[in-house]
């Protein structure tokens, strides 16, 4: 046995989220893409047989009020809330990634213009006409579109910087500012506390999108002062395949949250069938249609997992993963097959690794013939998602080895 | 036996359509809230189960290639086109009934505002400005809610009229119209062909929203030219509880239709990661984010019921359920007691029968008590859905025979 498959075997004795693995259905495959679509947690089955056979087969239509389906978008919500640092009452789940990202940039705008604006500074900037939407131009392509969208549809211009530029380019005219907390790609894990305290500085608001850090690392949104987030549940919080998203309205915001998609849901009384549109208070003014019952309490079986784990040890751990797995790399690889493409400063990273790789395509394939599964990211990217509940540093070892093996058979 | 039962047993006897019930999981309840949510197909349980364990649990994000989750907005938007008269390739599956009238509805006023407007009458009105959004008043509130949302956000004035006084109300300011083909609470079926030639005459666009037809009649959407339609898929279409809506768009309109919400899935590239949105060709288009696969591959099973099954062999039973239950009715329940306000004539009648009645939610109650399941609508209706798939001329007698002896209870 190789010294680092010893080390392995040593730090997954002493870690302490070890047990989680059994609450997951998993074989022998190192499922290294858990940042795509996160791994069954073994108490989702059996939940939506229950929900398909007994809620929807037996009760029908009684499960709107008996069963809970009505209250779940604000149920899964608090739910979902301790994991990104939010108190109660401000998470709200339901829709897409990409559709809660209109509700929550156009709802920006419109705060940023309100009588007395989204926060500190609103003094100063409140004659102003705000009129630019702030977006990172190396975020997930869907961001940006919507952003352009949502830009059309309020008046403003769209500003596509780099995350870094940020602080440069804000000014009374700023209206709204949405960040990824994690690139999709490289894996860098931006800065949300500075950023935020940016762009409240400016008198302007910020958007969060929490799809690459929720479930992986602290968020703090309250801590911190986030106006509103976005997230999917879908990678490390393993809702399922496209199951839905969530939105964060800070409480202090939401009698003034304006959504673009007032549906019925968010009405202050939804059953009263009234012509007239009324919002309701809360998190629940973020909801729009009849929830999507089955892939919400898939969901709410799957965040179960959570339940006695700490965002701070899955942090700890999701460090100790990627550290490792760099380490392993570093002993196994040949210097130059491969070239590190996330930061190594800890502040820095995300809960991946992403390595840029001559026919990074072609290895990955080969990759996940051998039973490592991570996914490819054009141009050359090989992307390695590290899911602390459910990877151990065996799984990284291996992973490790492996690509050593691929790329001795890839003509360099 | 009474005679209005045996006349059930032999329409029973003679009802094609009457080995279809044994496609879904029913009990001894006369389940007439099929307008609400339809009951569980059969097929759905065991499929649910091969997505959640096999396709997900083991397959996991070899699926959204080999397992056909990407192309499943499509490929079931597909399925459900000739339900609603439509040839293939109009339809896409996913989102909320809310979401897909706020994307139908802002494209709509897009498209008339584009250089050669929507249909016939384009060349006279080309010059015009067009901001009025004209909309159902009687409406279920969603759509009035969305509409407000829409005209807000184009620049439109929103004119809420009953669906009579839409071709009076038609002129060359007339951006989009926003109508309901079944009221929801009365019952009555809108005249689709008519209405879609007056918006067309006056060179604006039509939006149908099928919600309370799709599945329970002939809609005739390609034969009628109208331009955009949604609708729901738990109603007769049986897909559960919050199953994805549905979005048609007219195929030479697709590609001037210029979605408020374009996400990466409508992007011509998905995974190519661009920054610039360039947007599908086809149905495709209306997609926006991550389908909810869960639900959707239910509704793909759902689906399977229709095999072999025309909507006009639906539309017979089902105006020969609503009669047969009005003759029922009519020979149990004294008169006074209950009054029709579904209309009697059969052009003018949807799936459903209304009735108005005193203290109607205590007698709902009472009714489903008793094994007999509609709804109740304020202030004052008992709304009972007839879905021809499943409902028997048996059914219909009983439900009207409890009817009758609850409201001997009631005082009058």
């Amino acid at each position: 046995m190789s010294e680092l498959a010893v080390k392995a075997e040593k730090l997954d004795a002493s870690d302490e989220l070890a047990a989680k693995r059994a609450e997951f259905v998993l074989d022998e495959v190192v499922y290294l893409d858990g940042n795509s679509l996160g791994a069954l947690p073994a108490a989702v089955p059996g939940r939506v047989e229950d929900v398909v056979r007994r809620q929807w087969g037996e009760l029908r239509i009684r499960s709107w009020t008996e069963g809970g389906w009505w209250t779940a978008p604000e149920r899964i919500g608090d739910r979902i809330a301790p994991l990104v640092g939010a108190a109660a009452g401000q998470v709200v789940v339901g829709d897409s990634t990409s559709v809660n990202v209109f509700k929550a940039l156009v709802g920006a705008v419109r705060l940023a213009r309100s009588a007395d604006g989204g926060g500190p500074g609103r003094d100063e900037v409140r004659d102003e006409v705000r009129d630019e939407i702030v977006v990172d131009a190396t975020t997930f392509p869907t961001d940006g579109y919507i952003a352009e969208s949502a830009a059309r549809m309020t008046g403003c211009t769209l500003r596509p910087v780099t995350p870094s530029e940020v602080p440069g380019v804000l000014g009374a005219r700023t209206a709204a500012v949405l960040l990824n907390h994690v690139d999709y790609r490289t894996g860098r894990l931006h800065d949300l506390p500075s950023l935020t305290a940016a762009v409240r500085a400016a008198g302007a608001l910020v958007v969060w999108d929490l799809c690459h850090s929720a479930g992986a690392l602290p968020v703090g949104l309250d801590e911190h002062g986030v106006h509103l987030a976005v997230g999917c549940t879908y990678k490390y919080l393993n809702g399922g395949p496209g199951s839905p998203a969530f939105l964060y309205v800070r409480a202090d915001l939401q009698d003034r949250f304006d959504s673009p998609l007032p549906g019925w849901n968010s009405h202050v009384e939804p059953f009263g069938m009234r012509a007239d549109y009324a919002p309701a208070a809360g998190a629940v003014r973020g909801r729009v249609g009849t929830p999507d019952i089955l892939s919400m309490l898939a969901l709410e079986a799957a965040l179960e997992v959570w339940d006695g784990v700490g965002v701070a040890a899955v942090r700890a751990k999701s460090l100790a993963l990627t550290d490792f797995f760099l380490e392993c790399v570093g002993a196994y690889v040949p210097k130059g097959r491969v070239e590190c493409v996330t930061p190594l400063a800890h502040p820095e990273r995300g809960s991946q690794i992403a390595l840029r790789c001559e026919d990074a395509g072609d290895v990955m394939q080969r990759l996940i013939e051998r039973g490592v599964v991570g996914d490819f990211r054009r141009p050359d990217v090989l992307r390695f998602g590290f899911t602390p509940l459910y990877v151990g540093f065996a799984d990284v070892e291996r992973a490790a080895r492996v690509l050593a093996d691929v790329l001795a058979e890839v003509p360099a």
